[in-house]
Formats: structure tokens, sequence, C-alpha cells
């Protein structure tokens, strides 16, 4: 087995870390933690796991915390590392959507790096406030739409950037879940209740918990920005104070046009992410399903297979693998690759060095693209599916 | 090797076929040639297989067609074979659409019973005119929506029946291909010249090729009808007439909502029909890719792949099966079976008899339907996109 | 949708045809009516359905044959056919395998073309003989190997014929079924009762029933033949007489090696026939469940989807195609070209013309390779798999 | 998106790791480390990277390990860590295979637990002396057979033991790949090097590599021990001086018969590990490429997809599994199970309490086993494929 391992980073200092939200009894932040553990740049060294005092404690002690790095408040964390000499560098926010804009902001001020996870906030207000600060302070501001780290995906944008799909015409993003086909929400799932909770999650239900994954992974390949949608939302399950299923047309600047359909009530479906992009050249078609692989078909020519690392992968996929091809990398490695690539910017803002062209994390100004596709989705839908202008 | 062909009907009398359409040149005869073969149910005895009279003769020779019954006027034909003893008992109508509403009332006139290509007609008022003709004829007028002859989607249809599903949220329907990437309708292919000039085809180009196709295999498989539609219709490729690209909110009775894509640039799609239907007990997939595969998800239980005459598949798809599992049957062999139960359908009229209700060939309403679709979609987009209900 | 039929043929005459088995009750005649059909280059005219009269002259009821040609026996059919002007041109032999022997036999010595199933005899000697015979009488003898007449698996010889993999050096062939996996014979299932049976079915079981199928599926794209195998063949039912697993190691001549497995109690397979064949400058892979694609892969290029008629596809795969690319062509046509090539042999002989040499019907020499094949299987597997070398 | 991490073990004091081979150059060494990180349960801090003592410091100094723990010298490494009061535990070895068995010997005469890459050594003899040792000494002794780790293999082997397949009969194991295509050992690939290099490698190339991995994948997840084999090695690329392509026939206990084939010039495939089992009622099939599915058909019923996580899914699989279903989880996740298990069993011993009989990671003894099949797979082809008894 030739193993060539291009990410074993472990040369470099650990940056320090500390995370809000993700304690006992939460679960997103399990994820971050092993992402940011993957690639050996991250050493987690405090937290405000909870609001609740105890639970911030015991999930400290989980997570080998020393006691005194251990909040109940993100404002008291923020202000205690920022005043230690070893405090932490980056912060991880990994709360319900309605904390990320005052939780960011006081890690923000404190000069302290973020990495946050999305929708970005619950209005564009907050948003455009966000992007303000991040510009004023000059942290890195990561936003974790972590299938943008896939190294498929990587080499689907560079395809498109390199025109190997001339110009673009149809674009098809999806995201079937079944999760919520019941009123898992009444049953004391967590999970559910926050995300179906219009004052913990914004407007957006399906829309904002993954129709932006959708959304910013189309922006991403397809290197466009929508100018308008028309949008149905619906909200199948009775009760439920947020939509399920959302079925939305899209027009790109440039011409192109798209449908994106996410669902949480698609019975068969676990995470069923998916991007297919027609160009006058070329398509490409992607799935979570099989990261590993990218269907390229040049017009004329039979359909090919690129894989992660295989014959013929472009570098831009290499570059943000860890193994051979035919040996599978997944979800945690994706995401840790955005945990990678904002490491690698935190320290070039550390050393007063320019950021790499090949770090791609999603930044702050995706983040407030993804807030503006909701609020424009739930305009449009409220109007009967009019044509709503994406600022 | 099992077999059973449950469909070896040679023993009844062939029906005496006759074609319009489909001469030296054309093609979509040869299909109902070989559709109607396939099951012993018609020979082939007559036809009007061009207008000009060298080819239609040509024609007739090739296809071992005597010469006297060799026409080159639907018209004269109609009127010819009505007054034979021997005449045709049913013709095909396999020309561009534009002509199907003038060539089927000649024959219904002459009290012989057609199977039609589709898009039924041009118009509604077309359209709803052969309805009325068909209900006063008393003939069988069949419309070949092939795709409806999967024996797994006969079995998707049964399910959603048999409320397997539950009640219906989500359908989705596409049904991209390639083949008009580029502007083939200036290089001298005939498919191509006429599926894009708007006086031979109507209103819809990809809309009314395939679009049509995707509409009614979502309502064959569901039982439901849209009551309102919200539309883009695209024109990518420069200086064509029709659209090559449709996107389509729907909204059906009952509250389900859906998203019907058909393209005819969508690089690397030959054919892909697929539909996917989501209840509130249930989810369905089938693709035309894999045609003897049905998935169905019964919620919080593993997958479960359905196969044509496989282990647990329903008789409404055993019935209209020919060979044991896991050999597969295809296009050709749906299609015969629209023409099968045609012939059923025909036998029982001839004998005074009821159709079986197992007989489900796509009827004059479901051609009116499709009409009425292409209408409210080209409606829709030529006004932003508004919903238009569907009569 | 672009519909080119390459096989409509319907201009030349309808070869007569006469059917030895294949009564009511019995099943594979059926499907070798439909291919005789398909295509329209025969006409069923007589038969001997079977050796009790009754059932005979139902059958042949059944199938329109008058009753004046609907014979209880093959021997009392060839005489009677031969004598006629009108008499049958060539025969399908549909009976268990005991039987094709001294049918063909009678056919051949009456001047009549034969079409037979596999495998061919039940004994070398046997098979030696019709060579002969078909030699000296100078008749068309197509053996149906039906897989061969898959499109794709045309290109995929024409691929390893013009050196596109390069040397060959790996072929896997595999055909698992699992329809056998309880004791079915001893239900009254006919098919199980006789593929179980030493004095029906010859020494071979599952062997001789599919692993003949893969066997010459191997041999007929490589263009290679195996030197000698070492074989395991196992009964796993209790009671059952004859092999239902088979484990082969072959070694071809020119030094490639390969395993053939074919199973009738692998749970979960209906026919899964596979092939792949790796060489020195790339690989190839085909399966019965997709049989309009072909996987290529050139080594150190990405893998290459081929699919019938599709974009780059081969014209030894289009020239047996009837239908555009992206609707599915499966087992009937894949057979009904055996029969149509036979036609193709049957006419140019008659004219006293050389058979064109795109015609590749599997034939008696086939047929009889796929004896030895049983014959040095059945011989490694009883002296502890020994290498046997095949004749 | 619903995630619960299981496996966030964060709590736990970290085992001190240390490491032989995998410096600069070298890469498996990569992979272990991330399995080592992923799930929080080891530090490493000492290695003996390389054995020449500038590329270790370098190496150690790219890794971040202490200087005075960057050794040169496995023996100088035993021997100081042993001495250390924060000395290492456990010691992974990275190495090429003829050094495993001394390295693994120094380690465990420190009383340091050990997780060692397969094959075990080169010979059964040194094999068989290492089991002893382990027994001696107590300590914990993993074998990275890392495929053992992945979720549905888990669920796999479940479904076996708890009787689902029924008795079983036929297992199929395949691992091709094609790296080896051409003689990439004199391009200067160091992996390919000494992975064709008896020296180094043993008596087996594409055998030891990747044969041994299919093998303990088939007997992990059937629980049986084959008791012969019969085997044809080749070595394909001229030049070569160890196999790359392998063809086995296996005699399970209980009757069951199966075929292994294992190459690395089968051009198309980059790791493509998969096993079938099937047995009187069931059957079971997986791939690498797809880790997080498992087919099973119960045999009359459809085939079911059990997904890693998703509904039906095992508690056998939920145990190793880290994030929801359908985000899928791959090679390094696998290998980090076998690290995570390995600790639990470290950590058991340490504290003097039974291991749980949750954990699986492979032992000594399966790479005992593994040496053994190597022998006899070599053996059997060397006397022209005779059957070879396994002890």
């Amino acid at each position: 087995m030739a193993i060539e391992a291009s990410q074993d980073n472990s040369a470099r200092r650990r940056l320090r870390l500390g995370m809000v939200g993700g304690g006992r009894g939460a679960f997103i932040g399990a994820v971050h933690r092993i992402a940011a553990r993957l690639d050996d740049d991250y050493e987690l060294v405090a937290g405000a796991f909870s609001s609740e005092a105890a639970r911030a404690r015991a999930s400290a002690q989980d997570l080998g915390i020393a006691l005194d790095r251990a909040y109940d408040s993100y404002e008291a964390m923020a202000q205690a590392e920022a005043a230690r000499s070893d405090g932490i560098e980056v912060v991880s926010i990994v709360t319900p959507n309605h904390l990320h804009a005052p939780i960011a902001r006081a890690f923000l001020n404190a000069g302290i790096h973020v990495i946050c996870d999305k929708p970005l906030t619950t209005t564009s207000g907050e948003a455009e406030d966000l992007v303000a600060l991040v510009r004023e302070t000059g942290c890195v501001f990561a936003v974790t739409h972590n299938y943008s780290g896939y190294p498929m995906i990587r080499q689907a944008r560079a395809m498109v950037a390199e025109g190997e799909l001339g110009t673009l015409r149809v674009i098809q993003a999806e995201y079937p879940q079944d999760w919520l086909t019941e009123r898992l929400e009444d049953s004391g799932n967590k999970q559910a209740e926050w995300r179906t909770d219009p004052a913990r999650s914004g407007a957006g239900g399906c829309l904002g918990d993954i129709g932006t994954h959708a959304y910013h992974l189309a922006c991403f390949v397809t290197g466009l920005q929508p100018e308008a949608l028309s949008a149905q939302l619906t909200t199948f399950v009775e009760g439920r104070r947020l939509d399920d299923d959302v079925q939305i047309m899209l027009r790109f600047k440039g011409g192109a046009r798209g449908l994106l359909w996410a669902s949480q009530v698609a019975v068969g479906n676990e995470n069923g992410l998916k991007l297919r992009v027609y160009g006058t050249k070329g398509g490409l078609e992607w799935a979570q399903t099989d990261p590993n692989s990218l269907w390229f078909t040049a017009f004329g020519q039979p359909k090919q297979l690129f894989t992660r690392r295989g014959a013929g992968a472009w570098p831009q996929a290499d570059r943000v693998s860890r193994i051979p091809p035919g040996h599978p990398e997944g979800y945690l490695e994706g995401f840790a690759t955005i945990y990678s690539e904002a490491a690698r910017a935190i320290r070039a803002v550390q050393s007063g060095e320019m950021i790499d062209a090949e770090v791609m994390y999603p930044t702050i100004e995706d983040g407030l693209a993804g807030v503006r596709f909701i609020e424009a989705a739930v305009a449009s839908s409220r109007d009967d599916s009019r044509w709503v202008t994406i600022p």
C-alpha cells in the first residue's frame, strides 16, 4: 500500500483552542474537537461548554481541561483568556445559531480568532456587523461550511475555474434528510428542539440547517453568486414552527439557472448532499455518499471518474488529501481541512505573512451570504414564490 | 435459470396494424414497430410512412408491406383501410407533434383505434376535441408515455396506492439529457430540427419532448394531479427557438410539493429519467438507468431493494414482466407493455367486454393533461414564474 | 429524443422457424420465441413442443401454429418439414440438455439449420460428432450463449482485440444466483428438477447451467482459450445430485490467469454475471445488472464509462444496438442479436455468399468448448482439484 | 443535523506512545499517527523514526518530539524509555516486515505494549515466538488489520455470529489494486522497493501486503478458520521477485468454500477490498469503496441496505461510529478504532481489569494466522496448487 500523507503537520506548534458550547448532551462540539485534532494543529485548553456551571465543569473534566479554564460564561472566558499569556488564540463557537453573534463579538473584541458553526447569525444585520468587526480586528473568522473541505469538491471548483465546463448553464443542488419526518422535537431530542425553534434557529428551519450548506457548496464550486431566487418553503409536520422542506429556483449572474432542494422529511435519505453542474463544454456530478469520487463528462466524450488522489486527480484535491486513493476519506477529514486551513491563516496573520491562496476555508463573507440567502428565501416564499433579489 | 415468460401471448390473433410516419430517415417508428412485435399482438400491414410518394413506397418495401397498402397520404389510408374487409384495426401515429391531431381525427372518424406518440397535440383545444371524439367513437386511444410500462413503475404506483408511503409530501422528477448541448438542429439532424421548431413541436421544446414524460410519470406513480406550477424555461443555446431546460415547482392536490427538472443541455446525461416520492411513512426512488430496481424505505427501517420479479416483488410488476429477475428488461419491453395493454383493450372493445382493470396504458386524458402542463409552464415562465393553475 | 434503430430489418423475408421443446409448462422456449421475433427475422411455423401428443397440440394452438405442423416427435417433424416445399429452414432446440444431440442430428441430417440452447450436449463425444456433422452438412449451427450478444460485450471484445488492454494478465468471471439455495427440485419446479438431474443435465449442475455461460463470455471477450483448470465443485444442498457451487482457477494460453465462480446458492444474487479483464495497459469491467455500461481504465488515467451508443462507443457495440443511449437494452435484445446474426448467416449460406465477419454468434465449436470445460472441471474436482488440461 | 459522537473519549488520560519507523520519506507512520490522535487516546512522545541518526532527529523535530526522546536505534529506545518514569507505555511498529519481530521483542521484553503493522513477521517461527512472549509478558499486542475496524464489518461479524446467515457456505474475498502494474520498484518509489523485496517483505508480495488483509477480514467476519488452501501465485511484471497476483481456493472448517483474489496489477482498482458471505439463510456484501453500507439479503426477501448508524443498524456498528448516518466515515476512522480498542485493552491491563468483550482489535494470534496463511499459499503454489493444510 502506497501511503503518502500530505497533511502530517505535526511539526507546527499547536494553536491554543477554546470552545463555547459543545458540553455534555450537546453533540456538534465533538465533531469540531475531532476535526481540530485530526491534523494536530490545535490543542483544546479552555471552554465554556455550557451556561450551567455544573455541566460546564463536568464537561471540562471529561475533556481534560484544567478547571481554572472551564467557564460557564463566554464573556468571562473571553476576558480571562485574553488576559492570560497562554490564553487561547482561537475559539470554536458551537452553540445554537442565535448565540453565534454575541459570542463571536466578545472574542473578536478580545482579539481572538474565531471558528463558528453555521448559519452565521439569525439576521443579516448581525452578520453585517460581524463582517465589519472582523475587518476592523483583522482576526481570522472561519464558518464551518465543512463540505467545501472535501478533496473532490476542491477539484470540482478548480475544474470550473479552469474552464473545463465552459460557461455554466445549469446547477442542481440538493440536500435531503429524513430525520424530522416525524415530530422528533417533542420527544426530548435536543437537536430537533432547537433546530425547529425560531428563537434559536432563526427564520429558517431545514433552510438554515442544511439548505445553507447546499447553497454554499453550489456557490463555492461554481464561483457564481445567485442574483435572485423563487422559493416555496413548506412545513409538512403539523405543529412544527419552521420549514422542513425547501424548493428553490435560482438565477445566477451570467445566466446560469439552478434548482435547490433541501428536505428533512424525505424518507430514506440520511445526508444526501449532492451537486451537479453543467456548462457549455462539460458536466460535473458529486455526492456526499461517495465523496471520494467526482464524475466529469466532456461533451462528446465518455464520462470519467476522478477519484481522490487517483490517476489524473488535480493537485487541488491532492493538497487536502491524507491517504492514498481507494481508501475512503470522509466527513471528519473534510471538516478537519477547514480547521487546518484556518490554522494556516491564523499562523499567517500571527507572523504577518500573506495567507496562502490555497487556503479556502469559508469566510465571514460566506457566512453573511448564507444569512442573506435564508432571508431572501423566506421573503419569496411568504410572497407566493415571487422572485427576490439576493443582495 | 428459471424462466417464466408471462407475456407469450402468441395464441391470440394478431391485430392488423397500420402506421403513419416512421419511414426511411425517421426513427421513432422503428421503436414502435419493435414494441408492437415483441409480444406478438400486432401485424403491421399498411402504412403512410411518408408524404413523399417515393419514400413512402420505398419504406413500405423495406418493411414488407404490400404496395397496395402503402399510402402517401393519411387521409387516403384511413379511407381505403376502412373500406377493406381486412383493413387495419389500429394505427400508430409517429409523426412530428403538429400532425398528431389531424391524423388521429381521420382514423378515429374511420372507426380505427389509435396509438399516438406524445405530446398528444400542440394545443389543448385540439386535445380537448380529440378527447370528445374518442368518447364519441368509443375507440381505444393510447398515448405512448412509455415509461409507465416499466414493471417497477407499476409496483411503485401500487405501493403508493396501497398506502405504503402514507400521505405524500415531496415528489422529485427529473429527466436530463445532453444531446442538444450544441446547435445540432443546424447540422442536418432531423430529430433535432423538428424538435426545436415551434411549428412542428408546439410551444414546448425540452418541455414537450421529455418534460411531459417526467410529468406523466410523476402523476402516474403518485395518482396525484398538480393544481399549480411555477416555471422557469430557458433557452441556453443561442438561436434556438424553443426551451432546452425546464425548472418547475409544483403544488399537488392534497398538499404535496414537487420539483421537476428536464434538460437537453446537461452534459453527461443520456436519458436520465428519475423519480423520487416521499410520504409520511415511506419513500421510493427509481431511475431509468437501472429500471429493474425500485428502492423503498419504510421510515425507521433499512432501505429495501425491490427488483423486477425478485423476492418480494409485487404482482403489479410481475404481470408486465417477461423474464426472470436479474436478467434486465429495458426500454423496448416497457414500450411493448403499452402496446400489449392497448391490444388487450382493443380486443375487449371488439368483443364488447369490459377492459381489464389491470390494463393501464396512458389514455387520451393523460395526453390532454400533458398538453395542459405544457401550456401552463409556458404561461408561467413568460410571466416571471408566476404560479399558474393547471385546469 | 434521437432514436436511430439500427436493426429494423423487416425488409428481409422472414425465415421459416420450427421449435423443439418449449411447450406449455416449459419456459425457455418463450425467450427464444421473443428473441426470434424481436428483429423480425423469423416466423415460427412448426413445432414439436412436447413429446406428449395432447400437450404438443395445445401448445401449437397457443402459438398459432397450423395443426398439421404440430408434431409430437422431432423425428417426424424433421422428416415432414424437410419434405414440404414451405418447410422450416431452421429449428430452435430448447429441450433439456440430454436431448440436444439426437434432435440436432435429425435436423442437420435433413439439411435444416439449427439454433440450440446450451450446454451443447452431455458428453464431448456427442459434441465432437455434431461438429463433424455440421461441417459435413454445411448448416449454420448457433449455440445460445446469449450474453455474447450484449453490445458492450462486443465492444469489450473489440477493445481487447485492438490491444487497448495490452497483454492480458488476469481474468475474473463470476455468475452467482440464489434460486437453488433450498431444495427447489423437490417442490415440483420443473426447471429445478431437470437441472439437478444428471440424466437430463449431464455431469454439471451449476457448472453446466451457468458456469458454461461465464466461461464462454470470458473466452469470447478475451479471445483466449484456457489451457488448464483446477476446480472445486460443491453440492451444498443435501440430497442434490449435482454441484450447486463452482470455484475454478484457470490458466490461459499466453500466461493469463483467472478465477471463475458460479453459484446457485449465493443468497441475494439473481443473475449476477460479471466479467473483469486486466492487461498490461488497461482494465475492463462489465456486469449484467448494468449491461449498457462498460468500464475501462487505461493505466494511469481516470476510469471511463462507455455506454451503449453513448459518446465514444465503438462501432462493434453500435452495430448490435437498436435504440439511443440511456434507454436500457436488456437480456432479450442481446438474445435477439444471436438470432439476428444466425439469420444473417443462414441467408448467406442460402445465397452462397460469405458470412459477414461482423457476425459472431456462438458456434458449434463454442458449444464443444463448453462441454470440454464441464468435463475438465468435473475431472479436476474429483481428483482433489488437480490441474486438468483442457483439450 | 443530529450529531452524536460516541467516541469523544477525551476524558481519559492519553497513553504515552512511541513509534519505530515512520520518519521522513516513510508514509504508513503518518496514518498510524492520525489514527492514534483521532480519538484522543494517545500522545506521541518518543520515536526511533529512522536508523539514520540525522533523519531520525529531523523526523522527531517535524513531529514535535523532544530531542532527548528521538532515538536512532530501537534497542536504545526500548531501554531508555523503560527506564523513564514518564516512559512510553506503548509503541507503534511501522517498519518493513522483516524488522517487526526483533523490534517487538525488544519492547515486549521492556514491558511495553505493542501495536504492530502487518504481516506480523516474515516467518511463522518468529511469529510463534512472539505469541509466546506476549503471553509471558502479559502485554497487549495489536496487529493493524485495520479493515476490521470498519463499523459495518463489525455488524457483519455480529450478524454471522447471531445466525442471520444460517450455516455458511460460500465466502468470496478480494483485494485488487493496480499500483504495481508497471515496475514501480525501479523508479525510486520506497514503498514499491521494499514491498517487492523478499528480504524485507518475506515470502509474500501481494500475498503478504494485501492478501493477508483479505484473509483476516474473511476470518474476522465469518468467525471461521480455513483448514486448507490451493493457491496459484503469479509474478506478472518481469523481473519482479515476489508475486503480484494471488488466486486461492479455500476450504473452511464446517464445509464452507471460498475464493480469495488479491492483485496489484488489476488496472483500474485502487484499494478494492470486498467481502461477500453466503449461508443457508442469508447473504452479506461489503466493499471498502462504500464502507458505510452493508448489504444483507434474507433468502426470499428483498435485499436490505444497512448503513452505519442508520435505521436498523446493529449496536456493534454503532459502538465504533463517531458521526451520524449519511456522513461517511472512512479508512482513518476504522484504523483509529483499532487504536482506541488497543487503548481500552492497555488501560484494562494497567488497572488489572478484564478487557471488555466489545474490544476486538486483531491480536498476536491473528498476526500468526496471517503468517501461516502466507506460508501455506507459497507452499501450495510452488507445488502446482496442491491443497495445503493451514495449521
